[in-house]
């Protein structure tokens, strides 16, 4: 008898936000075709979609625009924060800059929440706050980066969209029209996708009338995990291991030998090729086309390796058989190094882009919030008779 | 149609530790009737309990108490950190010490993961990394808790039991013997309670393959709800709002009269008195009886006023109509309170007494580990027609 979970094909509540139809390959966000948005829309969009259940006008388009950039800055407190936490006084990193991104990024959404209060989170006004988390988010963690590589902080820029201020505040200089949409897409593919398993956890975390930080770092923490989002760090690690695009065949031969896992194949949901990932390889070639890597890449030819390795997966009958596909953190390992993001910091880039799905599915859980109460069945040892220590033995 | 989570009622999952009995009032570990245990154990006896599936013989508890006295200091490393974080540069704690002591605990868990590496955790070796945790998060918190009040910290004593040393760490002085056996038995009690809300979250946040240090913060951030684990400190407060035993029923009178909710009473799962209640109550009696209050205490009567709020309940028609008894959170409150905890370390503390189970939980789950996929029916708008943004208005 198994004492793992086990949920799959549980239905544990309803949305109106994603749909996911893993058989037919389809994915949609509040009946939007996943194609359509990724197609004609910037995130901005698909944000106010998330947030207020249709597209915005161009007027309420400008409104989110301004709201968000007004959102965006670190306050002089928040940033001083952040730099006293990079170098502390034993020349340590206080908050955990010396980690994992994700770890850093955690501690310092929980370090800035003593300089506003988090009461817990209402079905009224968490939307303003959500807004607020979303549209900061990036800058934090660009911030951190910056900090930890001694880098002075960069101010977001209120002309810029989303997309294009995470690159500004990443790099220090605004990002080239083919990077800029190229993350606009990602972030575009990445807002929502129904009940996995990190928005499932922001919701359970919400039903404890918690607060907002908490629930969110809740979610991050678990989107860290390498079976969840931590797969598009660790698909780069592997093209980082096989080092160039010939290397592609060897490298695999010899990870299958080794019984091991190739991380970025496979998913879950989606029994066919998941419909994010022809836009993930294409904004991929595109980038590796027109701009090429970011100087700060840590690989030259990361999309050759990619289109490389799937080439193997898509000739190889281990894969064949098994109906394994490079799924969406496959592409995004090779787009967001080309865009010259620290390699612990991809899976925090899939964390700031699934902001407006977790603050929606809160939002949802919260218009009719109960405390949930998971149950499990006992399997364990029948009522036993409580024996004395000193008559154990 | 609510887009709530609809989990009550559903088993998810198969456990050997915690059996809760809602309707009988009845609540045991691996077979152990809790009543039991409260009264013939201590922590460490039903630590190794929930860890090993059988109480230990003397030998085997003399070897977990050497083990947990090895791990329970931090490591001079660690306390640099610590010490770093308390004050950094601009005189701003840098961890969220001015915030609050979940927060403070959750950031310091993630910050002292980067003094060593979590990998994902593994069925073979949890059991050893869960045991340190376990044995070093009350040195953590008690730590933080002196450093924000600008005390030298103070080392644990290999002498002393675990509730001890809480005490002792926490106020500087080793506490006297109805104090310890007091903690000692909060401990036991708290130590696990089937699948609870955290220790699901614990559970699915393991089945991403992710690290021990991020299991845990995920289950402390999901105790700090107050519908959950934050209960306690809001019951105190409740108590302090109260502040006398004479003043109980007007101020009920005049909670009931604005519509607001009683803290620390009513559960859900248990229909008649919690069975850990009359323990919590005999605890906070025994305490108030012999040693009176700890010097840092926040009320000098917690248990008088919380003996008369109960004997408003028990005479209140609105409390006696919709059977709301005094939770497990009410004289827990009055308890911790006598033993001086600062008022944001309540539920800290439950989160130290609770990671036992959540070790244990995260074993069982990963012995047959498999990310779990929820699943929400989607009650959304059907497919609809993607307009340009120049076409909306």
């Amino acid at each position: 008898m198994t004492t793992g979970l086990s949920i799959d094909g549980i239905i544990l509540g309803q949305t109106r936000l994603g749909a996911v139809d893993g058989a037919a390959g389809q994915l949609s966000f509040c009946g939007y075709d996943l194609h359509d948005l990724v197609a004609y829309a910037c995130w901005e969009e698909v944000a106010y979609l998330l947030w207020y259940g249709d597209l915005p006008t161009p007027r309420q388009l400008d409104d989110l625009r301004e709201r968000l950039a007004a959102a965006r800055d670190l306050t002089d407190a928040e940033l001083a924060l952040l730099r006293a936490s990079a170098v502390a006084q034993t020349g340590m990193a206080a908050l955990p800059f010396g980690g994992h991104a994700m770890d850093a990024l955690c501690a310092a959404i929980l370090a800035l929440a003593q300089l506003q209060p988090s009461p817990p989170m209402r079905a009224d006004t968490i939307l303003d706050a959500g807004l607020h988390l979303t549209a900061k988010l990036p800058t934090i963690l660009t911030t951190i980066v910056r900090l930890r590589e001694s880098k002075e902080p960069v101010t977001p820029d209120p002309r810029l969209d989303h997309a294009s201020n995470f690159l500004l505040t990443l790099h220090g200089t605004p990002p080239d029209e083919a990077a800029a949409r190229a993350l606009n897409a990602y972030l575009v593919l990445m807002a929502e996708n129904g009940l996995n398993i990190s928005t499932f956890v922001a919701r359970v975390v919400t039903s404890t009338q918690n607060d907002l930080y908490t629930a969110i770092t809740a979610a991050i923490s678990t989107l860290k995990g390498l079976a969840h989002g931590g797969a598009n760090e660790y698909a780069m690690r592997t093209f980082l291991a096989i080092g160039s695009p010939e290397r592609a065949a060897d490298y695999i031969a010899e990870l299958l030998a080794r019984r091991e896992r190739l991380m970025g194949v496979g998913h879950r949901v989606f029994e066919v090729e998941d419909p994010r990932v022809r836009h993930m390889r294409r904004l991929s070639a595109q980038l590796a086309e027109h701009s090429g890597a970011h100087p700060s890449a840590q690989s030259g030819c990361s999309h050759a390796i990619a289109v490389a390795v799937e080439k193997v997966i898509q000739e190889h009958p281990f894969f064949r058989q098994r109906k394994l596909y490079p799924n969406v953190e496959f592409y995004s390992a090779s787009l967001l190094d080309q865009l010259g993001l620290p390699l612990d910091c991809f899976t925090a880039v899939f964390a700031c882009a699934r902001m407006p799905g977790w603050v929606a599915h809160i939002r949802e859980q919260l218009a009719d919030n109960r405390l949930v109460r998971p149950e499990a069945a006992y399997i364990g040892p029948a009522r036993r008779q409580f024996v004395p220590l000193e008559q154990r033995h």
